[in-house]
């Protein structure tokens, strides 16, 4: 396979993504990933540093999203509603990768070092978020309350999505699970 | 030093937290921490296992708190009052510690990969703190909503706390930032 073969970076994602499925994280080389994607292991690492970053190499890119979709709510959105918009619209862009998306949750779950992997990605996106918020006026702490607690709506959105994808989309599940957030702070 | 030394636990975390405060963590030894504390490297591992542990050997009792607290919160109430209960209690307990709690958030904030243990325990809270709840017939995804978001509320609440004492204390700043989640999750 040559330097340039088309679509090298998503076949080894998704080579990755089914052996760590079948045979379980630890199990899975970096050789055994790059063989089963038809490319060499020089070509794997010119994507990614070693078979976690496989994982997580769409986090950033979805980080920006979500800070550009903060930034870019209307002016006049209090802050939960901006960092709503933002997260329905992740939401949207990951439910789009469909079965990818919950097949990665499944590998992550399994495994605790990519638990704390994630832990510290969803810190390093709710860092960013209350930035932004802060960007757009909003004063700390309420800045980082809203950043830290939407992103806890998040986590908690995408779980209940990947266990029962049929009943809802990950959009409107992440909306009700912000209307949930109003309802039980409310009632206390 | 023999073996029994007494409040050799305390000594040692003592010495830890001074050595940290003024060289760093990264610059700082066993050696050194057992001999400001006049103790031996042998009595240090007796009781941690190793530097970092130092930092976190509260933890655990803190979390079993916490989770007791919110079980033993009156049956009346909703599920963000019984985790509210047990944040201001907990928040109380960690008061009393004063200047140590301040100086241990400093020297974690100072270092990443402490900062990553941190963000391990506090998920670790969390995912207590919502068994805790389903205990209390609060079912699931409410369970883990109200303990995810409320650990984000005491780590908000903790950083305003440190970085202002003097305006409130600690579980008056809880309450607060409490009280600011729902304005905020109301006011969208």
């Amino acid at each position: 396979m040559g330097r340039w073969a088309p679509g090298a970076q998503g076949r080894l994602e998704q080579a990755a993504l089914d052996l760590y499925v079948e045979q379980g994280f630890e199990n899975t080389t970096v050789s055994e990933i790059a063989e089963r994607a038809g490319l060499t292991e020089r070509t794997f690492f010119r994507y990614f540093a070693d078979k976690r970053e496989v994982l997580f190499s769409g986090a950033e890119a979805l980080k920006e999203f979500l800070v550009s979709t903060t930034l870019g709510a209307p002016d006049t959105a209090p802050p939960m509603e901006a960092v709503a918009l933002a997260l329905e619209a992740a939401g949207a862009a990951l439910q789009e990768r469909g079965m990818a998306a919950k097949r990665r949750h499944g590998v992550i779950m399994a495994n605790p070092e990519l638990q704390e992997r994630e832990l510290i990605k969803m810190a390093s996106w709710a860092a960013d978020l209350a930035d932004a918020l802060r960007k757009r006026g909003v004063e700390d702490p309420t800045a980082t309350l809203a950043a830290e607690t939407s992103m806890a709506v998040f986590r908690v959105a995408f779980t209940d999505w990947v266990q029962e994808p049929k009943k809802r989309d990950l959009p409107q599940t992440i909306r009700a699970s912000l209307d949930q957030l109003r309802t039980i702070t409310t009632d206390r």
